[in-house]
């Protein structure tokens, strides 16, 4: 089974837009065993839409087009796949009802541009949009292929990709042979020197194979790929491999999968029937930002005082007149958040986000506290990058700490 | 003059990197005027990447081809351009002598692999090499076609796109024509809605011609493109259409090309002297995370009080008892915040972000409040989506509140 995937776009040939949705249907489609080996981007324009549709079909026995969906007049997608397939574009009065509700139920008037959305090759089925407006499509081509046409906009393309167009492609190729990953999540540790210490295991390991993902703010990743039989052989092999890696890396590893950092803390957190109160400075509002996505946060997380101004810093949180880039200004911040919030963890970061220095630190220096169980524990960090990645990193790197001080209890 | 661009790489086909390259280069060709309608990726298979060379001479007069330069086995591009063209490969010692002298200044030896990025299609010749040790290629093509090759590495194809490829290109090409692109950024209107207000100046704009790129969270773009004899031509073209489109849209605009809604903000409490505090719930610290991204945040950005447990609203923001998603609370939030963080404009956001319901409203459903100069304004709002994407799109409906409301003087 192959799977070409056609971008649609006059942005990104500009190169206004990068085109993130290619990698993650390339990535989506070697996990799922389906070879993929050509990705190809168009502009908005339909002759020439077609004709890398009818290219790639070709090719390839399956095509998944993504962007030109939306209702504008230089929304082309659906035209273009009819061209190629050579097939007239019938309005499907059901799916005009279908959009004109979902408009209705947020209050709002459906234009009448939005009918094109409603379109599709003769033969071609729907995929139902979940989100956004624009369905995807399902046209089957002369000969057995088939093209899948999904929206440009990236959480709408996954969500479709996920529920629709890969269950479909599996049923056609008819394989039976499963692939699956898992990843490791880690945490506080340099690519070179994890690949050190899990060495032995990538050079000796074909099922499952190990690969590296470096995934910047979100640490760096172990990637466990094993292809079996069915699921629960999968699961075993990754299980035991899984085991190898932990057994070396020990609590670097923070999750698995999908598993965040702030998921990894929420459940600490939550197992100790703990609350926990943040003030932050550079951040501002980051690490707020982040506990409050994990589903269920309202049970322990308290909230979070931004003090970005020095003011607030001394008025809200009781921190001591002076440098507040300090490891004493990062502890008051840490006990004020406990107190001001009524939480029994609190947590206090501060530093230099840059682009000039504070307090006579350089840009990159972080100062972070935890304060629980009576004691306040200080942590300084020197971080690279640019401003938005020296935030982001600061955030991370206090969860982190965080998440190692509940671990030990 | 038509140019495409052809990426090598396994690792682009299976999203273990995103082609930020071919993203690049088509910017740089669009503003030497150069059209470019298609770009491929390919894997590091020497028959493949030779059958797109040729689709792509066939299609237009220069191909650029990245990545592949390398001196391992799986580095064939070189290989692939000569099978493409029907030429033999053949080795030049004098760009083996130069290689070697660049391994000696680096006081290493060359290994024997290197020996390769010397090899060059017959009649073609090299680009040298100023960063990195392999040198580009320029090949010309049967029928006064060309094929570029540069590396992969992202700086070193730039600068070798910069020195060699685009002058070559455009001497090629006779031309002296410019594009530039400008882009105005909108929120607050759905793309079918904003496609009508401005369907007459779509419709009858050649140049600038006109297209709508949706950003998600980001707000709908309009982007504005001009073809002109040189810059300044261009920039009266983009001028003239702008103004057109700002009568038409009033302040559904807030910022042109890199401007985001933050630094929309960030100006117009810059020139109004005026000091900003936020109180926040469902968004956990996202509103004060995007302020405090602005530089210089810190002259009027006072802090944000994320008050994500409903006892640190009555606390810390005088939230009076009752239910907290409300406009009551919003407001009464809008107003702690300007107390407690002693600012002179104070911004409230209170609502559900889901997946349950709270205080019996729906999820998606957001008070917002904006509370200046003595009176305090609340907006209700129905957001779509998952929580993320709710919470996204709440910190920049806020933020678009208060732009409007400080527009208002």
């Amino acid at each position: 089974m192959r799977c070409e995937v056609v971008a649609v776009g006059t942005e990104l040939l500009l190169g206004q837009v990068v085109d993130t949705n290619s990698a993650d249907i390339g990535e989506r489609l070697a996990l799922a065993g389906i070879d993929s080996y050509f990705q190809t981007r168009v502009g908005d324009n339909e002759e020439r839409i077609a004709t890398v549709i009818g290219e790639a079909l070709r090719r390839s026995d399956a095509v998944i087009v993504c962007g030109g969906l939306g209702p504008t007049q230089d929304d082309i997608t659906r035209e273009a796949i009819a061209r190629a397939l050579g097939v007239p574009l019938v309005r499907d009065a059901a799916m005009v009802a279908s959009i004109r509700g979902l408009f209705e139920a947020r209050g709002r008037a459906m234009a009448s541009n939005n009918e094109r959305q409603a379109d599709r090759p003769q033969g071609a089925s729907f995929i139902p949009q979940v989100r956004g407006t624009a369905p995807g499509l399902v046209c089957p081509a002369p000969g057995g292929g088939v093209v899948y046409a999904v929206p440009g906009v990236p959480h709408e393309m996954q969500e479709m990709l996920e529920r629709a167009v890969i269950p479909d492609l599996q049923r056609r190729s008819g394989s039976q042979q499963v692939i699956v990953s898992r990843t490791l999540r880690t945490w506080g540790v340099a690519e070179s020197a994890l690949a050190e210490m899990v060495a032995h295991r990538v050079d000796n390991q074909t099922n499952p194979t190990i690969a590296f993902l470096a995934s910047g703010i979100e640490g760096l990743k172990l990637r466990l790929t094993a292809k079996a039989a069915d699921f629960d052989e999968a699961a075993r092999l990754l299980d035991a491999e899984e085991a190898e890696l932990r057994a070396i890396l020990g609590d670097l590893v923070f999750g698995v999968d999908g598993q965040s950092m702030e998921r990894a803390v929420a459940e600490l957190l939550t197992a100790r029937n703990l609350s926990l109160g943040v003030a932050e400075s550079l951040t501002g509002g980051l690490v707020g930002a982040r506990l409050a996505e994990t589903e269920g946060a309202s049970a322990w997380f308290k909230g979070s005082i931004v003090a970005y101004d020095s003011g607030v810093k001394f008025d809200l949180l009781g921190v001591p007149e002076g440098p507040v880039v300090s490891a004493a200004a990062a502890a008051a911040m840490a006990e004020g958040a406990c107190r001001a919030l009524k939480s029994t963890v609190g947590l206090g970061i501060t530093g230099v986000a840059g682009p000039t220095t504070q307090d006579g630190q350089p840009v990159g220096t972080v100062f972070m506290a935890v304060a629980y169980g009576g004691a306040t524990e200080v942590a300084e960090v020197h971080l690279p990058g640019s401003r938005p990645l020296v935030r982001q990193l600061a955030t991370i790197s206090l969860l982190d700490q965080l998440r190692k001080r509940l671990l030990k209890g």
